[in-house]
């Protein structure tokens, strides 16, 4: 059953592991059925190496086990959630990846500080806020969901394709679960260049709102002209 | 003699060095016999690329060569007093590993400051005191064991299955040789990740403790729902 | 038409790759024959890993398609200001390298501060001014190149082959397409040990002006003495 | 003629670009025959993958060619003044490594933070002075040999077997070109850990000076007992 999907979330899963992203079995992507409302993701624990097509599991909207022999990702409820809230997402991944994880830790936002940023989100990349008690003891990874959901009141979530959880680490989405893995790689970049940056500047500001505007829709949108013909662009 | 064993060992050292952590001779990993009260341990000095599992060195508890033609580690009394102390531990590592090692040379325990330190480390990753020089003197390696062991006093040591030896690095174990290699990447990784955390925020506190606990338990223990069914899982 | 240069180009480009210097398909490379005044660069947004010598697009001074299925880089009129202000030019490289584009992010030039600085770049390598709003409307990218050879005002192009774009990242070039790769490998190298070296001094003074002459007459101008017979040099 | 340590010399410059403390022609490594006084090293810009083991030149110790059709390195006069103050020396090796390259740059010694360091450095790595002006005008090179022999004064080079040149960048030594490299590898990583322990505290103290002297002792000299039987140990 929808074997084409499951094929394109593994293949997304081994991606995010070539990337040098994850360690062992850090990290996870899903795909999703909009029409069907089924969604296929990572099983839980399984080594990256050791991991088929067959084994992606898939769940419903509600986290009921639609097809699989394996426990879906721990962070299911998390990616349902995501999926429940953005109409137009196609495709999560969640890594633990090095400095985007360093922004998260420390509960601080990604500003824009340059172009590379610009082009692929739209101001600065946001932090949740912490969860509290009571949300972690029941339900911990769908209220994470939950409050990533929260954040984004006010924000295109296809325009600001990436959230930094506070205390855990960055969640990235797209229209398929390979543009999540690459706005992943993509994330960390920015990441790391922001962080070298404000060593250099601890009172860098962000760059000019004008030139955040152009960068992001010389590559999205009506006007955007980087890139192949509409039909041959991925963005 | 306990071929399968010197196998385990020879090849979590072989992984060690694949893993980056390590470079030339610089770490070692040994594997614990309990019925027996034998292990076996990397020979000293010996570039892994030309490493045999047949080059595995067995000692027993009191450090006496049971087989082998090579010297054992010289690092061979820390692994025994860390046996003899930690009767559930069948695995030991230790690395240079660059992150761990900054933060004992610069004789700081590692702060958890997220989740994926929560998911592997119950606490903060604790230090050893310095040695004093009649220590250092005589019985230097054995007296390093016995720091760590000191170290300990009321913390369980698969609990917490790091430490870090002030001016020195890091130990790593757990149930198996392969065991030990898996935390000493992840310590590593948690080290990174809380240097570039507070190199962002130079007084961060802390998580909360409730999360530090859900993530741990999330993963270990009776209640754990990590992963797949409990015979697969390998913590 | 132009086959052997679109070859060099599309080589280059794949170098670049390669490097490290590049994720995704962040980066361009172009190199121009000079009697022609047709310059080769590579497609916008094509993948490196899928790119054919017979895709590098062929362009004249004024920006008019020349041959080619695809569209040029989107950064093309920049590449083009820098090849008609700087004559002795053949082949530019633009990347968003991680060292480099902290510094064009912090708008900081990148001093000199050693020997490996001095070698290839004769004096700091230079930051541009920011663009402003008019700029950034209307002909951003031609903007993009005349901020370039604004800030080149008594500079020779040739001994200091690179610059930081305020905001966005690095530009270099050289004789050759190929050389132009060569110089940013050497650009992110000096853009990494200048950081460290800010971070262990941040009141550093530049290296003195007589060693940094001497480096960089080493290697380049009529009393090179480094490598090899005049004819087998690349400088 | 000398083919065996042209052989040697030729495979310890590969090993040397192959441990990534390199890139494009940055770096060379030397052997010397002491018996004939003649020394073994790198043509000057010779790119690594080109060079073969007959393009390794002879040179005597005035600095005359002795065999070979390419350039020797530029930096053959400072090769050349180490052999002759250090008689002990049979290889030299010389890299802009990343970490060693910004304390040079920063002007600041290594100090010894923990037993990575102690294990291979007898105290801290020295840092030469600066050169004067009339020292760079006339004979730049062998007066870079010079000021790193002024610098050991008082000190072992086999003990303490390397130096950073201020401003410029590390050279390291050993009984053979084959050690020149490991100790070059092993300063790379100790001035990483140094670096990183510096930034968790800028006013660290160096390490005990017994604990350095124990791990120092352990690995060399009449009580050395790691590794293995003295004749197969490499230090």
């Amino acid at each position: 059953m929808l074997a084409e999907l499951k094929e394109s979330v593994w293949k997304a899963n081994l991606d995010l592991a070539k990337s040098g992203l994850v360690i062992l079995t850090f990290g996870n992507v899903s795909g999703i059925d909009r029409r069907r409302g089924i969604l296929a993701i990572k099983p839980s624990g399984v080594p990256y190496d050791a991991l088929k097509a067959d084994d992606i599991v898939l769940v419903d909207l509600e986290g009921n086990l639609v097809e699989g022999w394996l426990n879906p990702s721990s962070d299911t409820p998390t990616h349902i959630e995501i999926y429940k809230a953005f109409p137009e997402v196609g495709g999560v991944a969640h890594a633990h990846s090095t400095y985007a994880t360093m922004f998260a830790q420390a509960r601080r936002e990604i500003p824009c500080f340059g172009t590379t940023h610009a082009d692929h989100f739209h101001g600065p990349v946001p932090l949740t806020r912490l969860l509290v008690e009571s949300e972690i003891a029941a339900g911990y990874e769908r209220n994470t969901g939950r409050i990533i959901v929260e954040r984004f009141a006010g924000l295109d979530p296809l325009e600001v394709p990436a959230v930094l959880v506070a205390g855990h680490g960055p969640f990235t989405w797209g229209r398929t679960a390979a543009d999540a893995v690459e706005t992943a790689l993509v994330l960390e970049q920015t990441a790391q260049m922001a962080f070298g940056a404000m060593a250099l500047d601890p009172h860098l500001a962000p760059l000019d709102a004008c030139i955040q505007e152009k960068h992001f829709t010389r590559k999205h949108g009506p006007d955007a002209y980087y890139g192949q013909k509409k039909e041959d662009r991925r963005d």
